[in-house]
């Protein structure tokens, strides 16, 4: 997702509220491959799981779109969704593949991801998101949806799931992890965006109270139990993750959530910690890029661009005691293998904020 | 002193550069009460001490301005000197008596501060900074050199201090108050402005590094003593306490001196809070205004001006420990009276950051 991608969502005044509306679109195990997508209404069409047929476009920097990297990489769907990585700084109207050598992303041979989505809906009128699934046939997108996409990558794409690969969404915890996700969605994973995009004193203090009631209301959850649902990692640590390993780095700051960090609460920083040394989560974050992304691109509350140099943030790689709490990561499964060559978090990048190469 | 009321000094390239030229008249115990200043040149003229005749304008936004609120309640000079303060948002042209009934200051019956330069210097050039002496009976500034001022209330207003005044600048400890001033000034005290107003990251990282330096520098010397020199307080402590006040709660985030908070710093934290619990240091120390002044006035790095909730500041309030290094705050002399009716920093500010009413 991008979080200033769709014009009308940052205020000038008043509280920010964001364009929930995706191209729903699904890919589902009971279609076959090679078969062409079924359905009449972009949004509500179906496509089958197949190995190569689909490319994941995402970025370091964005929360959401790390959730489909984590989750991709745990599943052990690298070898069947390539990844094409849009660099950290979009400009005004899409996210683009600068990184990449003459800035085309060298499979979808395009130079921003707007052009998948044009080539899907022509003059498409809202943001142009990551993660976004990509057509690579056609160039075009055909989600952009990360919640279902990432239902689909735990509950559809099973026959492409490496051997060992956990289950992130156990039915036996789905309603758990629902009630969870309708309390961190709106209140801490799009609460600290409310509470740094706010453009007025009222909105802002609402957003921040909701950002740390349910802070603590984790704190509390996770100083029992080593993982929010069940005993092992689920889809609802994944959803958190993404948000607390950015927090002290960018929200703290530069969002203005600032009460206090996550190192400041004993099991959340514990909790984080863990998680980040888990294969699929630390070495699929890049700091360098998250902070380039919302210090240079959010112009309208840091206009100079200025990146702060810190914070240090070595803790992350402390021992965190939390086994002592009980539970596995995986389950009766695995931890993934090593991170495909070619997409390791550049060493650099860790190096900068305090972390050794990993 | 203000940071912005100097507008050529306010890059939009390259690296911030206070301007350091003052009117630096001198207040001096050798002149007669009620007799004409001395001299012919504006700024190398000296006056006489004198109970009533001068006001202090300062602000409690302003570090440079809370040392001599600091300097003047701890020498009991608060009878002899009255306080006008300005509200913490000043405009584009001066600070302003905007807290006063009227928005004017009851003794020097002016709006704006600047008028009390005009009246010395008619189109006076130079940043309209706090903290300046004003001559009451001709509404016009004497001094605005904060640091000469700050010395001559030590040295110069000594038949005026209250009996049991500490000595801040004692005479065998004088050579190492300056070399930390050397020191602490351009590296802290000034490096956390060159930090939050670099307008491109080369700088912002260099006076970064400078801050950060500096702080472990302090770190070490005051983890093995009370204070910065010999047994007591002294201007070096207070000199470095405005500064350390003020990071956690405005220049880790506004400022982006964000390696770590000084409750990260186990001594510097330890000495921050044994300095906030003195008589003179916590009880005139406004958070509200202090976030109010810097998240409000500096639009060039928060164009919406909203201010952070946070941080939470009650662990100012904590034991502290710093009585087993040994010294006494005050030497042989005494902690100074309650603040003096009316100059009470209001019992609401302090609740907003997490204090009690003091």
């Amino acid at each position: 997702m991008s979080d200033d991608l769709k014009p009308a969502n940052l205020p000038t005044t008043g509280a920010f509220v964001r364009d929930t509306t995706y191209i729903n679109d699904r890919v589902v195990s009971s279609l076959e491959p090679g078969s062409a997508p079924q359905g009449d209404v972009i949004g509500e069409m179906t496509w089958p799981v197949e190995a190569g047929r689909y490319r994941l476009a995402a970025a370091r920097a964005c929360p959401w779109a790390h959730r489909s990297v984590i989750t991709r990489r745990l599943l052990g769907l690298e070898d069947s969704i390539s990844l094409a990585l849009a660099g950290p700084t979009h400009d005004k109207n899409s996210w683009t593949f600068d990184l990449d050598p003459g800035g085309v992303d060298p499979v979808l041979g395009i130079e921003r991801l707007q052009q998948a989505y044009f080539n899907r809906i022509p003059d498409y009128p809202r943001g142009i998101t990551v993660p976004a699934l990509v057509d690579v046939a056609t160039t075009s997108v055909v989600t952009n949806g990360f919640s279902k996409m990432n239902t689909d990558f735990v509950k559809e794409w099973t026959k492409l799931h490496r051997p060992g690969a956990p289950d992130l969404l156990p039915d036996e915890h789905a309603d758990e992890i629902a009630e969870i996700d309708a309390r961190v969605y709106p209140k801490l994973n799009n609460g600290v965006y409310r509470t740094g995009f706010a453009a007025d004193q009222g909105p802002h203090e609402e957003a921040f109270d909701d950002v740390f009631a349910t802070l603590d209301w984790l704190e509390e959850r996770l100083s029992t139990r080593r993982y929010l649902v069940g005993d092992h990692i689920t889809a609802a640590d994944i959803r958190t993750f993404t948000t607390l390993v950015r927090f002290d780095a960018v929200y703290h700051g530069h969002f203005k959530a600032n009460r206090n960090k996550i190192s400041e609460m004993p099991a959340l920083w514990g909790y984080l910690r863990d998680l980040f040394q888990t294969p699929g989560f630390g070495d699929t974050t890049d700091f360098t890029q998250i902070k380039q992304h919302y210090y240079i691109v959010h112009h309208e509350i840091n206009p100079r661009g200025v990146i702060p140099k810190g914070p240090d943030l070595s803790g992350l790689l402390t021992p965190h005691g939390r086994e002592e709490l009980g539970g596995t990561p995986f389950g009766d499964g695995t931890a993934p293998g090593p991170v495909p060559t070619g997409e390791e978090v550049p060493r650099e990048h860790s190096a900068e904020v305090g972390l050794p190469a990993r």
